[in-house]
């Protein structure tokens, strides 16, 4: 059988991510590719640098892309700051929580677990009492957004208790940034990474990253070498932070396309203003929330906790969840997201990330839910969720 | 200052990658993002798995790209097969064995080092002097293409060396991938790896790799954990391996919109056959030799190393090599790459890869050579390599 070029559907994403691409950014990545030291791309990267410092709201000086998706960027942050005995403090409150555990032991570093429930904010207070009886705690870890619950954390306080007991911070921003306030010179934190795919609404695979002064000499200072070549951020460097007009080292051939899709897409987020995109994410999902709730859906995570960007909804009784995801994508090209891990079968995950927080996404979304769940019986309320959405978007 | 979109120049892309990306790839990679867990996009990635055994000319079942560049992909490759405390026979004649060192040492493992001169082919007699004297050697470690120097190296050789000594191969096809023959089950390789921006022509940041069923067993009975969760392949195997229709593992967005890209360069070479490919590459290499000869330049790697792909040129007299280079981007658009490593300042490297390696590309280059060359007052014979090279490919 000969194959073909693949032709995508055009899909709705309202998963947990990748959220829809602007075409401006589809376009964007097709354009020509350069070469990696062309001085035209290194004018480019400067550029790249001088947005990501804007949308993580820093100064840092090492503020670039990762060239490899969020866990890469994870990975990036762990392998640099952290080396073998050493002991860090994970916050778990859902998978990714685990995955910077996975991080951490790999390492031959020592993952102290702070553990709440799926679905819950992380404790301070515990927090607090495992940085104590500790002692010598090189870096607390902990998920800003949790994309696996729709939870939100107190990264401002987590940070604090890190600054107060002498470690490091390291902050999964992958689903926050752009979508609720990432605030990374405010918090005070060392190590912070993202993804493209989400509030940026860029194509998938490249990681924000951003590494506090602090934490570039604890990179500079290390006794051994990082446990990986192609993410040693003391070779990375060399690409990535020589002033323009100065000499770059070559590390690894960039991957030039899949950034001039996230240069585009950064362009967009300092044209709207990140209070502009913070508002639009909050607004969206209370007109989301406001059709659900009338529909007779709940949301899983309590108010306080929220992430307006990633809704846990919770399953009308008797009905099967992945049909009923089938069904949206088989009819109308819609995706919503499954529950991942312990919530496996206990939630759909609804993104309204980036281009996908509007009120287009959100009244289809009610719209498709609402007839695909009368059609299979569900116990809902038909017919009033789009006008309680409404009210919300346009009074 | 305001960003605005960026838009690169239109280059003519001859250095040692990225090479140029025909349009028809540049225009699959902006088509719509859809989710990675998709069935269409499922159904993609089992073609794209397809198409690399093709390329790679093997039955592989793990046969996949790793969602990162070429760097990425050898480090999977000794991340995976390579524990603390193993040996591993290295061989180097350029800058990426240098590479592979690295990245054994960083494991905790021990690497055996066979230097051979940049410039030269690896020579099997000192390899299997080492593999015999060092007794117990878990892999051997060579690169087939070395991009640094275009020396192409006996891969088929090697393989069987390492066979005899029951030891692993672990083989960098980065630049010879679609350009010169990379015939992985008729070696008996374990473990190759390539990237995308060479002679597959397609975009950069992304790496295939085919493992054979013995390097998948040893990742199956590791001791330890692999050190990167990133690139830990018994992951990575839940999300690309399941058969089509099977429950696919989550482990990290795929960068869908690159994958795009590389299913369909992968179909361009599927069309024109991998045999016409090997032919093009290697008329186009004579017809730049001839006409460079002419112009009274040579070629440092002997004749029977040389790799058609990527040309190694030894400068005229007295000339700023730094110079010409900048000339000819500027005035032509036109890139070739500099020496890199030892051989900085010493070479120019002239790629003829994937769509770079054409009769158009070959005149452009000789002319804008000729030119630059006789304005700056360079000792070159002028006028006469075009003719040269359109007897070798128009006779």
């Amino acid at each position: 059988m000969t194959i073909t070029s693949f032709n995508p559907p055009q899909r709705v994403l309202m998963g947990p991510g990748p959220s829809d691409v602007h075409p401006r950014v589809l376009s964007a990545t097709a354009r020509p590719t350069i070469g990696h030291l062309d001085p035209t791309f290194v004018g480019m990267m400067d550029e790249v640098k001088e947005l990501l410092r804007y949308a993580f709201q820093t100064k840092n000086t090492l503020t670039m892309p990762v060239s490899g998706p969020g866990s890469a960027g994870m990975e990036t942050c762990f392998v640099n700051l952290i080396e073998a005995g050493d002991t860090v403090v994970v916050c778990q409150n859902g998978v990714f929580g685990g995955r910077m555990k996975e991080n951490v032991e790999r390492i031959g570093a020592t993952a102290i677990m702070v553990m709440d429930d799926w679905g819950s904010a992380i404790d301070l207070d515990k927090v607090r009492d495992a940085l104590k009886s500790a002692g010598n705690v090189k870096a607390l870890a902990f998920v800003h957004a949790e994309t696996s619950t729709g939870v939100q954390s107190d990264a401002k306080g987590l940070c604090a208790l890190a600054q107060e007991f002498g470690a490091l911070s390291i902050v999964d921003a992958v689903t926050s940034l752009a979508g609720t306030p990432v605030m990374v010179d405010e918090w005070g934190a060392d190590a912070v990474y993202s993804g493209t795919q989400k509030c940026l609404s860029c194509t998938p695979g490249i990681s924000p990253l951003t590494l506090s002064d602090k934490a570039v000499e604890v990179v500079r200072n290390r006794k051994t070498k990082c446990p990986s070549w192609f993410m040693d951020l003391s070779l990375v460097m060399g690409y990535w932070e020589n002033a323009s007009g100065g000499a770059r080292s070559y590390h690894h051939t960039a991957p030039v396309n899949a950034l001039y899709a996230l240069h585009e897409s950064l362009v967009m987020l300092k044209a709207e203003g990140l209070e502009n995109s913070w508002a639009r994410h909050t607004k969206n999902h209370l007109a989301l929330r406001a059709g659900l709730e009338a529909m007779g859906l709940g949301l899983m995570v309590n108010e306080a906790d929220r992430l307006p960007q990633l809704n846990a909804v919770t399953l009308p009784e008797g009905i099967d969840e992945a049909a009923v995801r089938k069904s949206l994508l088989t009819n109308y090209d819609l995706e919503i997201g499954a529950g991942l891990g312990a919530l496996a079968g206990k939630v759909w995950r609804i993104g309204l990330m980036g281009q996908s927080s509007d009120a287009a996404h959100v009244v289809l979304c009610l719209s498709a839910l609402d007839g695909t769940l009368s059609a299979m019986n569900a116990p809902i309320k038909s017919g009033v969720a789009v006008a309680a959405a409404q009210k919300v978007l346009f009074g």
